[in-house]
């Protein structure tokens, strides 16, 4: 798999980002590939290095019960840091995260992940569990991200 | 039925919207008809034309399938609309909407139905299935809208 | 129980408050107290006085049912006080709540609570029942606040 | 609604009441309207005064979820006085209840609202909650009262 | 199957009925064979007139479906006749009945049962839905009934 | 655990027991320990000497897995002899029982505690299984008895 | 209410009835009034002196329980009726019925309902249980007949 | 067992086939035998040679598992060879067959058995799972066949 | 995908269609591909230019969510009309359609298909849910048909 | 019931036991008579001073819950000293058990009869529940034993 | 597909095999092709001849319903002989088998590949039906084999 | 919490391990200490450094949700070791493992942990997810090991 250049894009008829005033609104990001209309849903559907980066074992039935959640943990925030990117910022101007899970027992390991995106300051944060999401019932996890990006430059939160 | 000129009243003790610096905040909206204290659940609870507008095909059965779900979605969308109205805005001013589903199998229709309270720049959108909302268990969607009327009358996002 | 200076602080890596432009965002927040690692369950988890405040009856039965939502209710909307407080706000300054139930039966109770600490004008509000809440099963009410508090010190919403 | 004086008339082939020695034993009663055919529901199914006085909030979703609950327990305990009554006796003379309900969570509630029928020495008590009662599944409450009115009028129990 | 007379006969370590002043008290009664250790549940188990006379149809299917509850209600009524008579009294001298049902669907049947030994005043009634009886899944209806048969042999209730 | 002379106590507004003429009437008895607030829920909740006689093991598996029912069952009956008692009566005196379970199948534990408080003449006995009693979920058995003791001073049923 | 002419009318595109050689085939048939868009449910939806021949007793309890079935019943065999005698035939050239049930434990209540319809020659019968059928949960029964009507009228079969 | 001439006896009160012009059309038949009142259910209620042939093996715990849905298949086919029979006919006029399972993972061995009923040209065929069957839970398959039968004579279909 | 010339074929021992006097009799036909052993389960699965004339809208979660129901709806009535026509008719001969749905909220999207088979006078029609279909789960709707063509080609219906 | 030679011959194409080495291995056991082909299931299935020993009180509710568990674990443990008996050994030769329960509810029952077989040092131990055991949903318990029983005599363990 | 030789290599950080004294324990082998990281799910899996051999019957409904449980079981029980074979045994030095399914009906379609490769003395067997088993939901059977070859070459059991 | 001496102790009547001939059977193993009768629920139940070093991150969440499976892992595993070197021999020696899980997305955790006390070869290994281990709900793992020590100390494998 390759990096691809537009994580992100939006599934359907809506606006991935928006930049309102200082803001830069985000819509829910899940794990889906735009291009290969594809749900990520083990570490086969990242780059290896991330997979290896991010917690795989080698081992088929640990990589295959915690596969999915890391995978899509690490492929959501990646599209995030496309986004705000390409807004002109970086992940630490993301100052608040709502997430959506469909488990909560998956927290722990996306947890893990969110620390490799968030080294320093961490954003404010509100968990739930859901019943489902969209497109369907593969998707674990939804990011939902607001950044902080003010016109004039000045970023002192 | 008429129109209604409350629509979007709050069922509780909240405020319907809020005016924060450029910003109109919205409490989240579901289809309860304020005066008639009745939850929209078919074709039936709205007008006529509009009815027709959004998909009711005069087939008994089909109508009952999909009635309460396009209604439901005309009925939250005509209200958000109304209240930023009210506020001196209009519907391509509501940047981004958070969206709350009962059974996310009824997103194609509602989907339909906010294409035509969106026709041109779509605002960013989160989407999740929830297991109930207030009042009861005949709402089937719930959206929270925000919306940008900078108090200079600038509205260039 | 002695009433904590510490409520509200994060249960993991993130941060309880952040001051964005004139907005304070909160995260969501939980019924835990930080020091004893316990989530509030019953009349006996806060002080006394807030108990027969917020509707203790002193029937153990009753109390039992009812005990653990109208506490946390309190503890939650107590915390976002101390968390706004310490910010240099004041409760009428948050103007938006998100509120998660893990029971929508359990509404009367806590709008009974809020409206103790909104008595004027009250915030604009979402509220959904969602499956499950960060740690456990025993969390009932997750709330999300947000408030503005303009930096030149003007609150006029 | 006007009060109905025929409260607490059989729905089937039972009697509502019978004297037996010093006692008077009553039927299990429901809060069925013999007139209209109609389980009680919400606060609209009983006198405006009665429903302020036993906790209607005048917030929509608040009186939804505890107004089936309220006015059942108040329309039950209100016909086994009519019964008792007619009897000539008052509620004082009842000792024993035996109370029904589909869901126990919602004891709080008939607990206040019993209270207003025995202020003073409260009858004995048991409570159980079933899987459902007669006639639908919409009945939340049934109490069976007994009660003590000695033939030589001395009520000392 | 001839009539037997130990109808009614206790399952295990009690009483199926007591004097206590001028009541009798019966203990629940099921419909269990007590000499063939057998629960009730079909036509077959009942006298054939017996049979015929409270639904049979000779329709296969049909007798199936109802026969069950049915005979039981049939085998529970004349028990109880048995244990009254037994103590000097008859069916009319029953004033309450406490009836508890696995599923209250089968009301109409067991109604129209009962009023083959209650053809006159009808006793008070109280009437419920548990999740189980003893010995096991098969009992369908269990019924307790009270009678008043005053030591001076006055029976004007 | 010392023997708790309040053993009986109501836990809400009611009456534990009420003479009425000739008669004792109980409210529904559960093994709630009124001075711990605390549901017996294993055998280190009652006195070890009576733990030993109704069934401890040592093993501890199996008194995990029956303690709690054979536990509760004692506690029930020794409160109801307390109250009884108080009254000036005698477990003798009562003359019959109605008792709910939340599961049938610990009824064989049930019946061998029962036997210990009832040697002789056993009361009648009414036996069904409910979904849930108070105060919460842990309660296993319910047991609502009446006794009999004449003013005069005769008992002889 | 009375006797509607166009029973049995299509609730959706398709036709009721067809005549295919010496055949008439005939769509299922539910308990709709395609008047008042209305799934009948209880004896109150249907006239009076059929409610009283098809076993309305006037017990509330148990009207309610087999109303819906035993109404429905009525009304789709009477639907049929009217559909046969508009081709000119009559309900003995019926010749075929396959019934779907929601429950199964509805069957005695329809048998007793269709043994009025064909006292002589019952038509051949197929019966299963299926989980739903158009258009809502309301609808318990439906029945496809076909009939046998020569061209030649010679309708010895 | 001996083979019984009555098979394929209805039920109910309904015909278990009738010619309507040159076809014969079957009531949907089950394993019920009709003589001694019994769902077929094991390789012990089918002849001997029967149970060899359609694939008793011997072995207790398979013949248990597949015992009942390969001896329903084989006497539910039986039995309508023999209706064919009688009516003049053979397996091979049965031109279409509607089969109802109650688990469709029973399809492979019933359709081992059918191929020994249709050798050559099968017929059509519909087959779905259904919830439920007359007259209980045991009756695993129903099927409904037709045949065509011209009266004179001739079948080339 | 290239347009199929054995649609239709049966994926057991029985056949797709037979000729009866005057009439064809259809197995039920579900959209299973015959060459590639494939469920039909979304847009991608038939041919592009169908897709878009049956409701594709190029939003991915909206098409994956009614992408099954609509091209199995067009999948089976394409195929019949494949068998149809081979016989020699066309879809205006089918009379008849008995159509199974795993989950009735389908019905709009079916019936919006169906229509543009049946332009003009509409078969008559019955549609139950049932629990499943073959060959598994992902099987949404199974359709019967039957069709008079006359052998002297009159069909004068 | 007398006691039967072939206790614990295997029900399929299986081994009961097999020497290896030293050991003596069994294959699991579980209460089924082989000669009556019947799932041991009351204290009727078994020796009636068995019965006694084990616990049967006589009071017919408590025997119907114990006796299917108390019976099997008698059973299949004297199953398994046959077995081990006719290969020269004795009970406490069996060093190993691993026991399958349906409810781990049983395990008192079955510890209280596993004592009565090894009275001594007792074998070590492993216990799980499973969802079901061969041949069907009777079976409450299965052990497979291993024994040490040395070429050379010599069991010192 | 060719036949693999790395079958039952471990899935995970666990030896395959190990000797220990005369013995040869095997871990649980599950069917999963460790080349394609693949769960064996059908016929199609497995070699053709294969598939021909253990009941391919070329019916696509048949084939899917018993494919993955016939293909499954043969790819464990072959790569078992792998395994043994690899110590330089054979199939019959397997003295035990512990096996363990996700469904007990599964059972018939097992017995019948294992009887191909124990066709002389059969091992010992245990049998239980287990909720899950690695790596996912659509492992359907594992079997734990044991083998017994002396060092000194002498397998006489 | 200090290291326990006793871990292992067996909790019921059992062994906890037994030696023959040249092995070394171990009953399976919970995490329960046996002088708290405690089940080990979270790090705070096992040594402060053992908890960092298997994973505790200090998050409060995370810490919650994944604590009990990591902590009761390695509880089983260090109370096998304890185990093992009473019996004079070490964690190398244990050759096969047989693990039970309450729910298999476990593993991964317990993979981990399980890696730490076997770093060079790894054991024998069969898992499986059951339905519910001794004592109570609690449990999550059970193991069960068997080592080799040859009597004559020669140990390899």
């Amino acid at each position: 798999m390759t990096d691809n250049p537009v994580k992100g894009a939006p599934l359907a008829r809506y606006a991935a980002s928006k930049r309102v005033g200082d803001f830069i609104f985000l819509s829910g990001v899940i794990a889906v590939d735009p291009t290969r209309h594809l749900v990520i849903s083990s570490f086969d559907d990242i780059p290896g290095e991330v997979a290896d980066k991010i917690g795989r074992t080698g081992e088929f039935s640990s990589d295959i019960k915690k596969g999915a959640i890391l995978s899509q943990s690490w492929y959501v925030l990646d599209s995030i840091q496309h986004i705000i990117e390409r807004e002109g910022g970086q992940m630490s101007d993301v100052f608040k995260l709502v997430q959506y899970f469909r488990n909560l027992d998956h927290f722990p390991y996306y947890s893990q992940v969110r620390a490799l995106f968030f080294p320093d300051t961490p954003p404010i944060s509100t968990i739930v569990e859901v019943s489902a999401m969209l497109p369907n019932e593969k998707v674990l996890v939804e990011v939902e991200a607001t950044a902080y990006l003010p016109l004039d430059g000045n970023r002192n939160l």
